[in-house]
């Protein structure tokens, strides 16, 4: 820290992303990415708009926003885009948390949440999952705060159903409910039909795992008009041309190419079952995933040495070293070919 | 604004970027992007990139920020990249800034700037050009303040010389000088050699001008590589992907081709004199530019009926209904044949 720095967020905490290490090819199942490519639609879109790169995107992003409107049956008004699903729960820590209205969050879910509460200088308590790592939104009857809850959630892949997420919607008129539905595709039930009913929600998705665009950088929020009013004069409060023209037109050409991304879920899922299948009859317990990845533990071997020892063999996973969980490891599902590395990596050393 | 949205932040106005209409085809000189397409190996790179979307970009950004280091001759420690230059310039005034240590800009310069202090809470001044639109570094005398500058400044083009510059580091050692140099690629001296000798320099740069890459958003900021870091805590604190990969390897690209940029400066330069000559020979007071536009006024004509008429006719130029500075207009330097299409307007108007 320079001694510029402001004090008043000298004790920030910045968020540590999956390794991406360069020093050999890995079987890389530590980040949550889909191992297909892009749609074609996307990448020929992307193409076509390199050589107007030198004008300014649409701050608006008006087309982009239609057809996400259109996808998910709501109006324009109800859409937001961000530069990641990050930028978009940032905004709205911003906007929707104070000291008159802290955040409320599970103690296992995203490590960002309480980054992003730090970074804004916002108080935040986390909630304990229960024994089971389940989150029991009972435990959320608290009003004033702003709550704040992945569904499915990370690293568990546990989804709530969505008659718990009404029941709180209903008990909190006055307060905001955000729901990270960042890996909803993979069996979870999004939430974003309520957001008529709802002047509380707010629904935040990404592109970057059931559509294969981690690298294109785009999420969105969706939830009542004045919400996203709200987000918006955050946006252009920071970043009014927060959306590069590259990812504005491939994100249009994935939208239209809605079979292919369907697929790619279906066989996410399929590979899910028979991971979670294989790993169970290794002795492993695994908790019931509705996302893209799975979280596994094992009495034969500690979460540390699995994550570490796998890495040694050429596949990366994540170890979270935190208390409750640290015997666990989340596993990225990848092709069917890369679990059968890994599940045949995992039986060489037990 | 919602019931919900925080009351810290209720005053908060938006920045208003340049209109970007979409009723007819329109020579567009109000946003300062360049006429020119990125260069040929910005677009092969980004092309080669789009099959491996679905990973994550590196979230170091480590080979363009090499490539950006050794275009400048610094450490690559001593550079961060940004989605856009307006981002690092927020994640500046939030390191930078608080109650105790005030932003201080002209009054008349880059709209962002105020936006970005109420943004992150903090207080700023704003001082007054003098009569003649220049800046008086003696009128940021007091200390205890970070000094934002923009140079070449906007809307007035006008450049502020590297020993006013340098007079000002060594005034305030203590203070952080921003000096925002998104325009100094053409006909401007960048500041970025001082960085070596002044630990309190941050220079911010960006892809959007000169490099023809307005919408693929890339910013950057230069300065010791304390303060780098200091900007990567609040960087990884709010957004630790913030550029994606197509972004990331068509700046590649365009830093292997650096003759392509010269040339388009060069161009930009020689036509930006044709046009002051031609508007001055008009009746046209134009003030001495060394940006990729030029502000002009007239006692023939207000500068709103200016822009208003232009308009009609199909240009876009842009005007500030801002005291002192109403009666000019921003215009941007495009080819010379859009050029010569203005010329040709206003020789018909007046």
């Amino acid at each position: 820290m320079s001694r510029y720095f402001t004090k008043t967020l000298a004790a920030l905490k910045p968020y540590v992303p999956g390794e991406q290490p360069r020093d050999m090819k890995y079987v890389k199942l530590n980040t949550n990415e889909s191992p297909f490519p892009p749609s074609e639609a996307a990448m020929k879109y992307a193409s076509e708009h390199l050589r107007s790169l030198n004008l300014y995107p649409d701050p608006e992003s008006a087309g982009l926003i239609k057809a996400l409107a259109d996808t998910y049956g709501v109006a324009s008004e109800e859409v937001i885009v961000s530069n990641g699903s990050d930028e978009i729960l940032f905004f709205a820590f911003k906007a929707f948390c104070d000291n008159e209205h802290k955040a409320v969050f599970p103690d296992i879910t995203y490590g960002c949440y309480t980054v992003f509460a730090n970074a804004n200088n916002v108080p935040y308590r986390e909630i304990p999952l229960k024994e089971d790592l389940t989150i029991d939104t009972g435990d959320y009857a608290e009003t004033g705060n702003t709550i704040v809850l992945a569904n499915p959630n990370a690293p568990t892949g546990i989804a709530l159903p969505l008659e718990s997420i009404e029941e709180l919607l209903k008990a909190h008129p006055d307060d905001i409910v955000i729901i990270d539905e960042a890996y909803i595709d993979f069996g979870g039930e999004s939430c974003i039909p309520l957001i008529k009913a709802y002047d509380n929600l707010l629904v935040v998705q990404t592109f970057s795992k059931s559509r294969s665009m981690a690298g294109a950088r785009l999420g969105y929020a969706i939830g009542n008009r004045e919400l996203i009013r709200d987000l918006n004069t955050i946006r252009n409060s920071f970043n009014p041309y927060n959306i590069n023209s590259m990812t504005y037109s491939a994100a249009i050409g994935t939208l239209m190419d809605r079979e292919y991304t369907l697929n790619n879920c279906r066989e996410i899922i399929r590979v899910r079952e028979y991971t979670v299948s294989e790993l169970v009859r290794m002795g492993f317990k695994v908790l019931d995933s509705k996302a893209n990845f799975v979280f596994a533990c094992s009495d034969r071997i500690s979460g540390e040495e699995l994550y570490r020892r796998l890495k040694e063999k050429g596949v990366l996973i994540r170890h979270f070293a935190k208390d409750r969980i640290d015997n666990y490891n989340r596993i990225t599902i990848g092709t069917k070919e890369q679990m059968d590395i890994l599940l045949d990596r995992i039986r060489e050393m037990l």
